[in-house]
């Protein structure tokens, strides 16, 4: 189909499963091309000629061209839907939320999950002193979320845009990481809300 | 000055120089607030009732709206002007780079010289496996510019984008983090480049 998207994912990545929630709710349709970074598939040569990063996800585009950075594909399939606003303030809120997640919640909420729950064989590097750290910032970051969803639905203005994606891919697992989301009411309410939207698809799900 | 824009800063930073040399390019006049986060400044209730991350910069427009995360700034501040590409493919690939860079480069590269220069006084928490862990990855990072930069004048496209704004911020310093520049030939055209720009001023420059 000439204008299928391929996505390189990893199925267990909450930064894969982002691209996959909003083609799926768009009606896109998806090839899948499923690495294991166990395996080094995504260190080779071969995936390093197209992505010098090494990362999942990568999307490649209908023509062929490539995109990487799960939250810069997200802001390329949503430019002219209802998952980016038009309003330019609006819209730099929703890349605040994007920056903001990959700097202060991925790297402590999908690492702890990453050693706890997806990895079981990296449990022996596990140490007290990684799972306070990952439990102190990983915490500061879900306040920061709370102090915006205790008052309101959305993150950005009064609609789900890609900065509630992004957000979600790793706080609705978060509880594999060992954070407790009890402590979040807004929080809580806002997974659900997510969760009950049409053509909405868990992260297992596959294309 | 109605079109005023203040801007919560602390001189030292690479992420607070992205938005002054990107409004000192613009021609846009700019207030700056100076802060001290080592006096506590960001972290007391009354910032962090401006700003729940409490970090700088943080930028507030004319009508009093506000805005964080500096790479956001850049591009609500781009929006419209030769810094950010019009294309679609071109704007992901920016955006692509942005993220790239808050999450491979600025933990390692600005981290290690937050350590290593900004803060003498932090030396003491310097580990051999911390400056290891911060030459591995960042250099890394850098090898991923590098493979950009040794075919190209620029990230994106053919001219200077807001990508490379926010990748000269920390890169441009990174021997104050113990990395050899050197190593990498295309970077150290591409820093000479970016410095020999009409209007350009130094991470020192204040308006």
């Amino acid at each position: 189909m000439a204008n299928e998207y391929t996505l390189y994912s990893m199925q267990e990545s909450g930064n894969c499963y982002k691209p996959r929630l909003l083609l799926h709710l768009l009606g896109l349709p998806l090839r899948l091309i499923e690495t294991d970074p166990r395996d080094g598939a995504t260190k080779r040569p071969e995936f390093r000629a197209i992505n010098p990063n090494g990362r999942v996800p990568l999307l490649v585009l209908a023509d062929g061209r490539l995109l990487s950075e799960s939250n810069a594909i997200l802001l390329y399939l949503a430019e002219g839907t209802k998952y980016l606003p038009a309003d330019r303030y609006e819209r730099a809120q929703v890349h605040q939320w994007l920056f903001f997640e990959q700097y202060e919640h991925e790297p402590q909420i999908a690492v702890a999950r990453s050693y706890l729950h997806t990895y079981p064989d990296r449990k022996a590097k596990v140490t007290p002193e990684l799972i306070a750290g990952w439990q102190q910032k990983g915490g500061r970051a879900l306040s920061v979320i709370e102090s915006r969803l205790a008052g309101h639905d959305w993150l950005v203005g009064s609609g789900y845009t890609v900065a509630d994606i992004a957000l979600y891919a790793y706080t609705h697992v978060a509880h594999e990481g060992g954070y407790d989301l009890a402590q979040y009411p807004g929080i809580g309410r806002w997974l659900a809300r997510i969760a009950a939207t049409p053509r909405h698809v868990p992260l297992e799900w596959r294309p």
